[in-house]
């Protein structure tokens, strides 16, 4: 279970890192919808490895192919299949490690799980899986973007200690990807790549924090109760792999101010109701406001790093585990398009849900 | 939509603050079970207003009523109905209300969104929809319990910017209840309560964190890529009102570790396999591991002030807005027993997702 | 689990026949509808028993009680709650029952299952938990109505080997309300009572047959592949106590037939696309095509018969067994609204999803 | 929408007729069953066109592929995938078809839903779709006879006016494939034939009745209210293509016997609870009760004829239709093993949820 994903948008995604093929299948894609192939692909490129010196050097083409639901470049309504080949998969470094348990990484509780487990390239675990999600994720964008102009960004906001300032209201994609480490505030990349060389060198690894904006989302999506839009933004980004923490708009820091310093007071501007402030981060009771939607997610350092580790295997025995293979020694420029994509696939679904209730 | 949470434990929640009722229909509740009825209560009055000086005067009795599935003190497998009957709600205060858009409450996405909405206590937007949860909660808490001797604990972490200590291994709630603020560390505790004490002076508000622990989880709970525990367990706790934050394990701390401190290095103990710290929090690639699950979430400050605020009403007209009623300063030891219910759900509803898939 | 229905129209049914209450949660109806309580209330009645001396003298009053979702007279978008209090259970006949496996009824299964079970009136298995199904179709009938003039008519098409001949684009609730019986045939329901009452006399009972129309409904409703408007129509209404059989359109007649025979030709009528003959029973590839939806359901006859009757008990030992109680000789008449709402949540859910995907 | 089903055995099926390929992602699969994959193949190969001279001459390989979910020939517990190419399709006899209605089809619901539609070979409305059923069902009655010794047998019982007698309790595949219509009562099968051979040369077609028994079934399975087990195969196999009818047990011939005739009477049988007779058809209250679940479909005559007819295109002008290509005069032999994968898909889905909630 746990690879369905939506309550009308709705995403299934398959495939080990080593196994034939990634996958996913779109259901529910409203039709008509004349699709961007490129914008897909461009997507995954972004997320691919072998991208820069920054990460690992496995290079998947990653060659989208359509298998359904698309006749004469739009969409019919109908599930669309989505589909990446396994390439570039090398297997060898992993044959020692059938029987070892990796410190925080799957391969414990995949054995405690299910019994069974594929050791290549981390299997089902392996953040290739999210490659299916961004191409399901780019779709969504498509679709956010030509009914309703809504535009998501993100960007890298911190790596280790090193920060950012970063302006939320105007960032765009351009500017993101003008560094390597996705970082548009250019002094703070240019630390940032440092450190990242620097661990790398020490065979050590970092965690980081994306930072990720929509603007455009009208006023009204979202659900009370258990489906709030940050509940649920929470819930797609906290499943990416290595994410540890959300934040929606004050996030932790709202936690040590005050109210009168906190609410977001309303005015009008043009005839559209606006907050001078944005501490709701652009969501109140569940609900979209038509602020910006401004959300944070926390990566932890990479599991993979190539310094000596103890751990056990699989009879419990200790052994002393050295990792070879191919690993980024920062995840979170690559997890970029994957908290879009995770952003996007939100939002088109609470789109849907709330002109099925609403909208009629 | 939004009012139904779970897949095989499956929870329905519904009423406003001021209506007739609220209450909850429990589905897919093992039967055979032994309810213990005064346990459901007692996590209610931990909720419920007006239990010291710190928190709302409304003074529901909060009395429980089971409607259905349970025969004979035991469950029956079939839906369970409780219901709680509004008697205490004062509309009064609300007259004024109902065509102003209070600051950071939810009355202006209510309205964007559904065209209509009850403007009595917030309506379905109050908090008081949490004693359904509350309720709810409880009877999974009996159920993880008694089948797997699952125990979870609540507790004030922070208040403004008061901090505390605690110890997540052997916390408990009697430690907890200690003191109105339910913060476990009473040193911070009794400064945590003269900074509210002194805020509702002022007329003013505050946030604080809850953090929470579930300790007996077995390993093996939880599913892969997008129902991973944390992110179902980020998806309920976010889900609560006010929450603008969660963590799990090392959260946005862990984002400025290296991986070589981060990783929980294995090791075997009394045949169990264990980490030697828990930076993952007990889950790792989206499943328990044996460990302590640790979790922290954010609540902003309350957004009923006694301040007059600047805002607009329904037709766009600037107003001054002068709050009347009864609202806490500060709702996060309220939240306590809220945050246990929600850990609750989430487990008990992985417990039988495992043992469905993986059990037979 | 088997208590909640629908995918945006979401029923969540509850109660036991001789527990406090049977009751029914709504989500997900859309926003500012304004609902007529009575309407509810007439269904509620229609279904009741004690209505003549056809049905069981069971006298309760069935008296609605909304406690969410509604404002002066308005949904607000939020769950609507109804409960019917259990008021003239008398659970006295059931307490030789405790042990005894009634044929033909669920004692066996649910004990099976369950391992626990109410003996009292059939507990969640009784035909008593159709209440809340009737009022929740009621809502969705004042939906469907309101926006889209849909019309929904029942009535009984036979009784044991007692046919009639009813004219389904015309038929209306006044004319099946015209008998007891609710079959607008007026010779054929003489019949029927004549047979009704006869075999209640030799302490028997009897099955039958309820045809339905949906007029009115749009093309377009329905999805493809699993999701086919009549399997979603065969799912609710076999889910009815005691249905063994569903048709749409020809059924079981049009496997005899030829494809030339069968086939409806299209042809356009003011502007509109229509077919010439109707054997589709108004559904092509799972989807509406704005004809008239036409459907019968069988029902077995009652199982509870006043004849002595050879079974078993729990620990399997033989045992004769002598019924005593209420109990209908016939129980279609009373099936009539239940199939109507029935058919009522599948059309209000397919139309909210037709305008989630399509409609925007 | 419509192509996800399953509660805890999910399936999604994607593809159209004339695309790339069909398939089916098959999640929620329990782990370490061995897969045999020459199994699922044979199943595909009695569903697959070109079998014999009674059907249509497509010729797809339907050559499987399994893209994930299986390593070393056992299930992982990781979505399944499975692939079919297409790669027989023949577009051209379509081409004129692109604007037209063809009776009875679905061109005219699907323009009407979605605004646009793949023409060629009915796009995803072919029961090509099937296919990718057939799969997922293969992969279900593997897990059901590995951990239930559960068999389930369809057999086509009438075609046009020709019916047949076949003895349920014994019936098996071999018996059924003896003849290429697929009825084990021999002499049944030898009219069938020549009657299919007889109304494809006046280029006209047939419908019939599969009917299919399930044994080996544990009491238990299945849910009351909504999701009774009778509800779910009746969604299940009203969801086949030219399906119009449904019947458990005694069906619509059980509705003219008396109750003291149709009640099942219990006994003991070797430690055993049985039924004397089985006119339940294996279901009481929703529940199965270890006696032999028996359905039956009724198949309406197919919709594509090489007969002339009258009909309208896009544009609602009257034109005469001669169709072209290639299809079954009679769908019911082919339909066998679909309706087998259907009991299969969900008896297996309510296994898993009887676990969930009853197992442990």
């Amino acid at each position: 279970m746990g690879s369905i994903w939506g309550t009308l948008f709705r995403v299934t995604t398959f495939g080990e890192s080593h196994g034939a093929a990634v996958g996913v299948v779109v259901e529910g894609f409203p039709p008509g919808l004349r699709i961007n192939e490129a914008g897909i692909q461009e997507q995954l490129l972004r997320r691919r490895p072998g991208q820069s010196s920054l990460t690992s050097p496995r290079r998947e083409p990653d060659r989208l192919r359509i298998l359904s639901g698309v006749y004469r470049g739009r969409t019919l309504g109908t599930p669309i299949a989505l589909v990446l080949e396994n390439k570039n998969a090398d297997s060898s470094a992993y044959r020692e490690l059938t029987h070892v348990y990796r410190p925080s990484h799957a391969d414990y509780t995949y054995a405690a799980k299910y019994g069974i487990r594929d050791p290549r390239g981390g299997g089902r675990a392996s953040a290739r899986e999210t490659a299916a999600r961004v191409a399901a994720g780019a779709l969504a964008e498509q679709f956010l973007l030509d009914r309703w102009g809504v535009e998501i960004v993100a960007w890298v906001e911190s790596v280790g200690n090193v920060g950012s300032r970063v302006v939320s209201q105007s960032v765009d994609r351009p500017a993101v990807d003008r560094t390597p480490v996705r970082c548009p505030d250019l002094e703070a990349a240019r630390e940032m790549e440092a450190l990242i060389t620097g661990v790398r060198k020490e065979k050590d690894s970092l965690g980081g924090v994306v930072a990720a904006v929509a603007r455009g989302v009208p006023p009204g999506w979202g659900d009370p109760v258990f489906d709030k839009l940050e509940a649920d933004l929470g819930h797609a980004l906290l499943s990416i792999p290595a994410a540890k923490g959300f934040e929606v708009g004050s996030g932790f820091r709202g936690t040590r101010m005050r109210g009168s310093e906190h609410n977001d007071p309303f005015f009008m501007k043009q005839g559209r109701v606006c907050t001078r402030t944005n501490y709701s981060g652009g969501i109140q009771g569940g609900i979209s406001n038509g602020e910006p939607i401004l959300v944070r997610v926390a990566f932890k350092p990479v599991a993979s790093i190539f310094l000596p580790q103890q751990t056990i295997d699989d009879e419990g025995k200790e052994v002393e585990l050295l990792l070879r293979g191919r690993h980024d020694p920062c995840v979170v420029p690559r997890a970029v398009p994957v908290v879009e994509a995770a952003m996007a696939l939100v939002l088109a679904d609470h789109a849907l849900r709330h002109f099925a209730q609403c909208g009629i």
